[in-house]
């Protein structure tokens, strides 16, 4: 349709059938299946409103989908296609590591490809939105949803945001293959305080636009379709209600012309937020704030006509949210085919295909980061005795907490991978633990399933395993968060692993002092224990249905590991926020006053974190020259040139990240003590030597200044280029008038 | 003078005399002990420097401050005199509890009279400014400081502020025994990230303006004359050269019109903060965001006439400055009367005066905290066998870190009190471990003074203990921090006993079920284990240098504790910062979804804290009745009287402290779950009950709106009186239009 057709069908419309387009119901509601929504659902969806329903959430499936659009577009009275929307996080069947694995990988072209293989097995089985990416800034480890970002660096989660978009939406959203993307959660939604999720966010307003913003703006500005609030205040108003947010920061400033979606029945918590006396309250702060899409409330179907009939507010308000929505149906082409890419047979192709497969399994190789490698004991050589113990030799939950689409049987786990790929006369398999154990309560999880062992058989799993490990040369344990310790609604008070598994881990490193510990997890853990017993640690997230294979891979070094930390790993949880890019205080400590009292630190604890952002070894060893510029001064017209000489000084291949680092020393505003400004990966041959040059442009010193605009202020910079944040190769250079 | 005259004055002072009273040294640098300030302290400070100096801090006793200011006066081109200022924070000679202690005592009244009563002892010798109080509003138990508030609640900081303001003040400066305070730390430093002392501070401006703002205001409306800079940024610049902050927020819309001074060194610490890139531009941050006097740094001395001649800086602010320096000696008498109230004979008899302990002790006793007490085995009886055992047995460091002052040697220890008031035939003391062991290390403290025992005579004390807890019936237990683990620079990773005593803790309650543990704290601690393993618990802080006796007052019943709690103690440090008056989420915990997993929670921990804000015993039981309304709706001229009787049901007497929360509904903005509006402490028999009512107006309803103005919205009102925060006693109201 043209935008005319799309304005002429728009004054066609009556005032309810506008109204539900801004509807969203769960796909269950059309099949009678509303238990999860509890008895008040069929109050809240009138059969007429469910007929003229925009858009539904959750569905998935070829068959069903197109048969649900079949039925619905003939009871709708113009004939309007529904959006079928789904969270597709990090995969669909096919599923690649947890957004904060990818984030380690330092390679958001890869995480395009995944968000294109991710698309293109959503659109044949019928879905044409995914609420992804999620982009929020994340500083505290004890939040759930950190496994669902890419980090605590603006600059990385940008790249990201916008790659992850582009591979879901491509060029054009009608192309074969292509979903729209959701850019979320706008905004702050990471800042939870004291990471428990939902809660109050605290941010100045400086931090709030320089820090948070900006991955989101990445997103809208790679063409995001659609944006969706999130669940926190900002300023002290919710954000699916803030006008000040979603109209002068999302409309105006960022200029999103998209649609905004509210999460999860947000619209409605504004009234347990003490924002709004009741339902039609809630109406009336939502839609002048510009939100185009009610999830799973009713409460825009119940109230917004009502409301315009009684002259609380404009209909040109209901009318430009409906044609906000009627306009992304058009550039997914629904009018001229609601079902788009929906086909049951190529479902059976392109789901989970060898092609999809590989990329997932790529994907998971290079999100590992290897923390610690003492004596080089890794990778493993085939002729060692080995000893497999752990839980996560044996699971198949490697998907992390989004994984209601894929199959944990369609996955292999560990001791399978292995088994198909390594002689395994010299292996043994004990899985020596469950994950959580039995004492183990994750409040407000009682319903989930658990694993099923007694007492009793966890101790003889323990002995097994200690038996095991006692009679081989290297111990490989596979330990860490159960899938379900982070994801949404999942924060800690603890960074620690479940006690079952430390009983494990203390026991097996008594037996056998080579423990190679490999660790899954949604967030940064306290290792100070696992990282001071183990030789070494390689850090593998949820690394997605084809992780175990990759972890094969790499313990016996097909591959050497090339992940960097997205998110530091905090000395302890009484460290948190702990993040590189933090502003400078007036007290720092430096070597030179490391003795003395009154500088900003703990009495106890280090300021550092146990593991930096950025921070992650090879297989081999690096060595970085000195940094060259090739001038010590610019104007702002002028650019400097940045080179150091990385050199493979092991004897293996091996990729490091070379990362770019800056930091104005005097500005109107403090600025952080560091800031990745670029970064570059080189692979290189045992010996080969390779230049490396970044290009410093006036760009990159840009900041928000005390007037509020982005520029960049005459001064000297700090400029480091190592492979990690916490490098001390530095030089300095000058920015002239 | 009058007002005229200090014009007169200013007018014929140089540029540079002008500056000069604007520079603040310490007391030291007279005497030409320098080192505390480094070599460069010469060269800040020539000669005619300091024969200008306006200000001096660190000094006391009359006989040296008289000699000073007449030298002083001699060198001054128009003998104006200084001002002597000093951190007379919770006392001067005899020394009070620590003000997170006062807060306890909901008794701002004897927190007024405290500081009447330090102010004449710090008057007598000679001072005439005291660098408190401190009022920062504190939610983060790691923060070291915490000991210098009075805790979470701005209603109760404001009242103690304002009490303390009075107290030190009096009603004239001029009067004897009084001196000008100065509210700290202008603003917002109690906010510091990760707890970590000097970090940067993130608060949306809301909660900054309606939380952290309050009690400040309240001291500037109380008359303080000074008001210091805050270390932290606000909003991305630092307090001490934030114009809008100082010139727009204190100065305009709270109405300051005294002197505003920097921290100690805050005006260079600009630089390392990355604000400013030298001591010129620092000075001119500084003096444009209005800061009066430079404590420490000489910038102002160093830069300011230069600024002015060079045409910088316009010489109308150094003006300002000045004059608002003069008008300040002027308020105090010092023009007249240089010397003030110092007098060598006065302070042999007013200093630890009688009535100055007994007041020390008065205070401390209410400042007591019971946290739990099994069975009433509290109070003791005098015919049972009791082991006195820990570290704090013996100590005399009762003050806490603000102590130099004060002499350990004045101070009785529990011992010697115990032994002064009761028969002690039943009675054993043994110290059973050092404070912190050999193996600890503070870090930064590595110069302070270490307890010197070695691992066997530690080993020998544990025993002993033992052995001594095994033949008693009851141990009363004596342990907590050092005093050197609170306080400024003072953050804690972890918040816990120090090792040494966690083990003395165990086998103490090891070898006896009854164990009585008093803890001594600057903050609230982790005590988890420690409240489980107690049969009676009592927080008495840093209960100052009459607080031996205090604690033996309470023990055996001769008075019963009556503090509540001003600051929530977290269940572990990975639930900080955690209080009660939080902003309501949209997914609140309630009983009905305590099994359901999306709500805002912790998984593996409560969302409460172990012992809540406002919450304390007494040796009796008290009864509340339901709350009665005299009416449940008002208008805005109108009252609501809200009722409970209270009654004592046990059989001895005691005091409850009734606490009147506050909960709006619905608003423009979010809202706090419950906020403090109103107590009422009351002393009550055995079988006595009391009516307590508590008048509700309309400007108790009212908060910061979305239009940024204070007023109140019509709507309901949930009213809560208990005898804790987590009081469920609720009644509902109605605001009508």
């Amino acid at each position: 349709m043209t935008e005319k057709e799309l304005k002429t069908l728009l004054a066609d419309m009556t005032l309810e059938e506008k109204v539900d387009q801004m509807n969203q119901v769960a796909a269950g509601m059309f099949s009678g299946d509303i238990t999860a929504m509890g008895p008040m659902a069929a109050k809240l969806y009138p059969p007429e409103v469910l007929a003229r329903t925009g858009s539904v959430l959750g569905g998935m499936g070829a068959e069903a989908l197109k048969k649900l659009q079949k039925e619905q577009i003939e009871k709708q009275p113009h004939k309007i296609p529904m959006l079928f929307m789904l969270d597709v996080i990090n995969g669909f069947k096919t599923v690649y590591p947890i957004p904060l694995g990818q984030g380690a990988s330092f390679d958001p072209e890869l995480s395009r490809e995944c968000a294109a293989m991710a698309a293109e097995e959503a659109a044949v089985s019928g879905v044409h939105v995914t609420f992804a990416p999620m982009t929020d800034l994340v500083r505290d480890a004890r939040w759930g949803r950190v496994m669902e970002s890419t980090g605590e660096d603006p600059y990385l989660n940008s790249l990201f945001c916008a790659a992850m978009v582009k591979g879901f939406q491509g060029d054009d959203l009608r192309e074969e293959g292509q979903v729209a993307a959701c850019v979320k959660h706008f905004a702050g939604y990471g800042g939870a305080t004291a990471g428990r999720d939902y809660n109050t966010v605290e941010l100045s307003e400086h931090t709030f636009r320089e820090f948070y913003l900006r991955s989101y703006e990445a997103g809208v500005k790679a063409g995001a379709a659609m944006v969706m609030t999130s669940f926190n205040t900002v300023n002290g108003t919710p954000a699916t209600g803030n006008r000040w947010l979603m109209r002068r920061i999302l409309r105006e400033e960022m200029g999103f012309d998209g649609v905004l979606i509210s999460d999860w029945a947000a619209i409605e918590e504004m009234i347990p937020h003490g924002y709004c006396a009741d339902r039609k309250e809630a109406a009336i702060r939502a839609i002048r704030a510009g939100v185009d899409i009610d999830m799973m409330t009713g409460i825009y179907s119940e109230q917004l006509a009502k409301l315009v009939k009684e002259g609380t507010i404009p209909e040109s308000l209901v009318d430009e949210a409906c044609l906000r929505i009627l306009t992304l149906k058009n550039k997914l082409g629904l009018f001229e085919n609601p079902f788009k890419d929906a086909d049951e047979a190529k479902e059976k192709t392109v789901i989970r295909s060898e092609k999809h497969r590989a990329l997932a399994k790529k994907a998971a190789a290079e999100s590992f980061v290897l923390l610690k490698n003492e004596k080089k004991i890794l990778p493993l050589k085939k002729t060692s005795k080995i000893a497999f113990v752990g839980p996560y030799v044996k699971s198949r939950n490697l998907f992390g907490s989004w994984s209601f689409i894929a199959e944990a049987k369609d996955v292999e786990n560990l001791e399978e991978a292995l088994k198909k790929v390594e002689t395994e006369e010299n292996m043994t398999f004990s899985r020596g633990s469950s994950v959580l154990g039995t004492a183990f309560k994750l409040q407000g999880f009682e319903e989930s399933e658990k694993e099923d062992f007694t007492e009793e058989e966890e101790q003889v799993m323990l002995e097994e395993a200690v038996k095991a490990a006692k009679e081989a040369e290297i111990v490989v344990l596979a330990v860490g968060e159960d899938r379900l310790q982070s994801g949404e609604a999942a924060s800690r008070g603890f960074l620690d692993l479940p006690e079952v598994q430390k009983r494990l881990f203390d026991a097996v490193t008594a037996a056998n002092e080579n423990v190679v510990t490999v660790l899954f997890s949604g967030r940064p853990l306290d290792l100070r224990e696992v990282s001071a017993k183990s030789k070494a640690l390689l850090e593998v997230w949820m690394p997605g249905s084809e992780g175990a294979a990759a972890i094969v891979e790499i313990l016996f070094g097909e591959q050497a590991p090339q992940g960097k930390l997205p998110m530091s790993f905090p000395y302890c949880v009484g460290q948190v926020p702990v993040h590189y890019n933090a502003y400078a205080t007036g007290r720092p400590v430096t070597p030179e006053n490391a003795r003395e009292r009154f500088h900003s630190r703990y009495i106890d604890i280090p300021n550092q974190p146990i593991y930096s952002f950025g921070y992650g070894l090879s297989y081999t060893d690096f060595e970085i020259s000195r940094i060259a510029l090739d001038r010590e001064e610019m104007k702002a017209s002028e650019t400097i040139h940045a080179s150091v000489t990385v050199k493979n000084i092991g004897d293996r291949e091996g990729t490091e990240t070379l990362q770019l680092y800056l930091h104005d020393r005097a500005a109107s505003v403090v600025r952080p003590v560091k800031e990745l400004k670029g970064f570059q990966k080189v692979k290189l041959q045992p010996g080969e030597e390779k230049k490396v040059t970044f290009a410093i442009t006036e760009e990159m010193l840009r900041f928000l200044t005390e007037d509020g605009v982005w520029a960049s202020e005459p001064g000297a910079f700090d400029l480091y280029i190592g492979g990690a944040s916490n490098t001390e190769n530095q030089a300095v250079f000058k920015l002239t008038e």
